[in-house]
């Protein structure tokens, strides 16, 4: 079944007209026709049975049947990760996007070769990957900002799970053990490690738990992977895992 | 420091020619000259330390020095993964090397779309993963075999982790809790998951634990890094995880 994220509200009954891009998918690509049924969803009304009702070659349009499944609201993770090759930066968000991050936020930090980070074409990204994944929202892709600067202004409450590969961080399930559910980041560096500089700053951070992610240099995409897989069956909805135990 | 695996055997004071393309990589690529450190490994001997001898186009020799690290022998982990598409299943090669499986089994299932698996192109994407990983042997690339075949000549002792996404199994970690050490197989199917009669044949077998991966759906390269992850995580060298306590 097609699910597509769309922008309009979603309500019994409505005709929502879909924009050209999916209007084009739709048509020229699915060769979806009158009747056809799909899905909708836009991060705030759940999901919804759709059916097509018009098609034009640059102008589909869908009427809501039924819902399908009410909102709710995700883990409010977030995935702080330092900007690395295009390439990879791109397998991160899908894949945060099939883990259940809420937000993914590119950092600059020391050793980040400091690429230009395409934040649309990430968004596009996150969206397929919401649509494919069966997700009812889409993480959000954030402007890319220092470390420095994004620890200055740390919200309260929030934690960190910062993956110290070069440290004796004790294992990042073992770290989250016993943790608080509430909203956490993590913090993934770059290929060549946190600077001294940094690892000092972030060990230091009343609401920072460091954490090992075993005994192999892993890249930052394997890495990511890796700790936001062990954050939900800990924490997230992967459970019950044992930090709810 | 560059590592290199190659196949000679390492005893110290030994001098090694590289064959053609390392020796090319070593001088035209990374312009090393005689004296030149680099790491080496060869799945047996553990890792040595050692120098360029001699520096020709396509002749490159280094002298080894001594051992850096004994040979350890990793977990009998084996990812046994339904063929997908050529770069997914490469990208799952080069993870199952950071993530410490000493193997990787291509299978045919029912819903596989039988491409060709190039056994030799994965070899070498495991090859140059180990070496970037830092781990001391390479994971086999196996030729792919029929999912039904391997089942039937199954080997005594071996468990087998069956991720299903379409069933109610128990979430992994809680699957992977205090089960034995020993040899284990985890199964990924492919991206339309497994029939009916496959997972009802699955199911069956007394060796099996069938493992849920979160609520969203995976792709088969998430899939099988989240659950290599968490088999690290609860019994390999990531630990100590819940399934040693």
């Amino acid at each position: 079944m097609i699910r597509l994220f769309i922008p309009h509200d979603l309500t019994a009954g409505a005709e929502l007209a879909l924009d050209e891009a999916q209007s084009r998918y739709l048509a020229a690509v699915m060769r979806l026709a009158p009747g056809d049924e799909l899905s909708v969803f836009n991060g705030r009304h759940g999901e919804w049975r759709a059916a097509v009702a018009k098609v034009g070659k640059r102008a589909v349009s869908v009427a809501l049947t039924a819902q399908a499944r009410p909102q709710a609201s995700g883990s409010d993770l977030e995935l702080v990760i330092a900007v690395v090759k295009r390439g990879r930066l791109e397998t991160i968000v899908e894949k945060a996007a099939e883990l259940g991050a809420a937000r993914v936020r590119p950092v600059f930090t020391e050793r980040t070769n400091a690429d230009r980070v395409r934040v649309e074409r990430l968004a596009a990204i996150a969206t397929e990957a919401a649509e494919q994944t069966g997700r009812l929202d889409v993480p959000e892709i954030c402007e890319p900002v220092k470390l420095e600067k994004l620890v200055a202004g740390w919200p309260e409450g929030r934690r960190l799970l910062f993956c110290d590969e070069a440290g004796d961080a004790a294992p990042a399930l073992a770290a989250l053990r016993g943790q608080p559910e509430g909203p956490w980041s993590i913090l993934i560096g770059p290929e060549g490690g946190f600077s001294a500089k940094e690892r000092e700053m972030l060990r230091a951070l009343p609401y920072a738990t460091p954490a090992g992610l075993g005994p192999r240099i892993l890249r930052a995409d394997t890495a990511a992977i890796s700790a936001m897989t062990l954050w939900q069956a800990a924490l997230g909805d992967w459970g019950p895992g044992e930090g709810r135990s």
